[in-house]
């Protein structure tokens, strides 16, 4: 199998009616298509349509909802709790920005926190539905542990992604999606796959010491913390707002979407945050300021070899500019997880475009 | 000159007899004098008192006002933007903070945006305002241009520091307060001062490109951002909040404190972040998860070698207790720094207790 081309709408329609294949209404299904077609589109393809059969597998097995429907349980001013109902990750975050842009229209800021919500996909999308109308948005969710604390021997916190993105003027929005480990674990599949070495500094070994040898994992060790006691910091912030305020499982009392038992909901936390600029100072001219900010780094001094300052996120517009204009060429690895997603469904993926 | 030890109260009745002899009122010298020593009882003694003559001679040329009065100058429910009016930057961030928890009590989340402030010292003193009154507090500021973006030659944001604490039942709050830079400028003024190489990944030299040499810094080359893009990305995030949105000054708009013509000010950003728990969950309930996280942590297998895992703050908060008991060993850069500060005021630092 190789990389393919295939047109963004190809792939959007793929993937709802893949997900509409295994009981999913068609809003929902279209919710889940733009999430991962659209991180496709980023060139964020470890989060988008590659984790299309996983999510099938479970949505057929039960352990998420298809027919799961999230609601407000409690909500006040400016903050909210959802209970995703097991639904898929996409629908549950979704219907959770949007309450978090709708409350802070009104008062500048809110906090929607979830519980029962599944693995999200890129944590980065959520923010774009916040800045695209004109709001700050700051997205983030916890996981099954898989990275160390400073001194720890396995796995403490999850790998705990944060992303935020900040409206421009006629520049794309400031744009950033991490995990809070230093690498992510498909790295170190990739290089053990491959009999090579990887930096010291990605995970820790059986002793709880850092290793260049990636044979042993994920069995024995875990990944490092990003610089060290500030990602592992940072990670337990995200695991409060994501999963003890919002009254989801936190760290063991997660599982896995792609490993565990597909009949058992995962009880993921996530957290979403919006924050409306025009209430605060007028729209435009934070625009323009934000504009600036990024032409004055564009126009930054560069190192020697350098070709440009990229501002976060500036690559994945790129890409997705390009993508909608010339299609998306799936990795090989997507597209035979894409291949598999179709077995026994009946589906076709029409890779004419 | 040689480390000494003093008492927290001796330290606290200095500093405020300090502020207010350069023309504070004795409520804002106290509020300057509660967050340095508090800083310098937590053991962060590069952001305490160690300041304080830096600040006296900003406040006596002008370029703090001593009776500079922070005021909101727009507000709304979940929201407000504080005018610090060049005020001693602790002096706008506490009242700022506060503003934060009091809009917080009733929308569940408040952000409070700061303009014309100073260096606030540590950022942690604010969010723990928060967290012992029971909410989470998330504090940041911008600050003068000292760290490299990925590829640049020379500066591009500031070490742009962020801290947040979150209350816990018997255990103390959760509490980090970190800079966006790999390290501090001052780990790096210190290994030039021995003569001494320092780690490849912490400053770029002239070409922009890391180097183990410290000599040129900071006359050439910046700080490394933390884990790369990762860090230079939360920096950005930093200055939209804390510059942009607030109306503050942003990179080189800013001045430096330490450095700059002392009767300028120096239009320093800030951004408060107060979430009342109570609001969304039972506080009583929170509290015993976020126990129940930290002694998971704690029984949590150890790498070889290692005694104790630490929860952020925890080391804090040891040498903030012991501090209280037994009184504050000051460094002797501090000591120098607070001998330099007297100079000429007719006051006295009371080393007897």
């Amino acid at each position: 199998m190789k990389a393919r081309l295939i047109s963004y709408g190809a792939l959007h329609r793929f993937t709802s009616e893949a997900f509409q294949s295994v009981g999913m209404s068609e809003t929902d299904a279209t919710t889940g298509a733009d999430v991962l077609a659209t991180t496709d589109a980023w060139g964020v393809f470890t989060h988008g349509t590659k984790s299309l059969a996983g999510y099938l597998r479970r949505l057929k097995a039960g352990g998420i909802r298809p027919q799961g429907h999230p609601r407000i349980v409690a909500e006040g001013g400016g903050w909210a709790t959802v209970d995703g109902d097991s639904s898929l990750g996409m629908v549950a975050s979704v219907f959770a920005m949007q309450t978090a842009i709708s409350k802070a229209r009104q008062q500048g800021i809110a906090y929607v926190g979830v519980r029962n919500s599944c693995h999200f996909g890129a944590a980065g999308y959520y923010t774009w539905l916040a800045a695209r109308e004109g709001l700050i948005g700051i997205a983030m969710a916890n996981d099954i542990p898989s990275v160390a604390a400073p001194g720890s021997r396995g796995a403490v916190t999850g790998s705990n992604p944060l992303a935020y993105a900040v409206p421009a003027g006629k520049r794309r929005p400031m744009f950033l999606d991490i995990s809070t480990a230093t690498v992510a674990g498909g790295k170190v599949y990739a290089a053990k796959a491959r009999g090579e070495p990887i930096p010291d500094n990605w995970i820790i070994g059986a002793d709880g010491r850092p290793t260049a040898d990636p044979s042993g994992f994920p069995q024995v060790g875990a990944l490092l913390p990003m610089a060290g006691h500030k990602g592992y910091g940072l990670s337990l912030l995200i695991e409060t707002l994501s999963g003890i305020l919002s009254g989801a499982a936190v760290t063991w009392g997660i599982r896995s979407w792609a490993h565990d038992d597909a009949t058992l909901h995962t009880l993921h936390g996530s957290a979403f945050l919006a924050i409306n600029v025009n209430c605060i100072a007028p729209l435009d001219e934070f625009a323009r300021k934000v504009d600036a900010l990024i032409d004055e780094i564009h126009n930054s001094p560069r190192a020697d070899g350098v070709e440009r300052l990229l501002i976060p996120g500036e690559l994945e517009w790129e890409r997705h500019d390009r993508a909608m204009r010339e299609g998306i060429v799936l990795p090989v690895d997507v597209v035979e997880s894409l291949e598999r997603a179709v077995e026994g469904t009946g589906l076709n993926l029409d890779w004419s475009n």
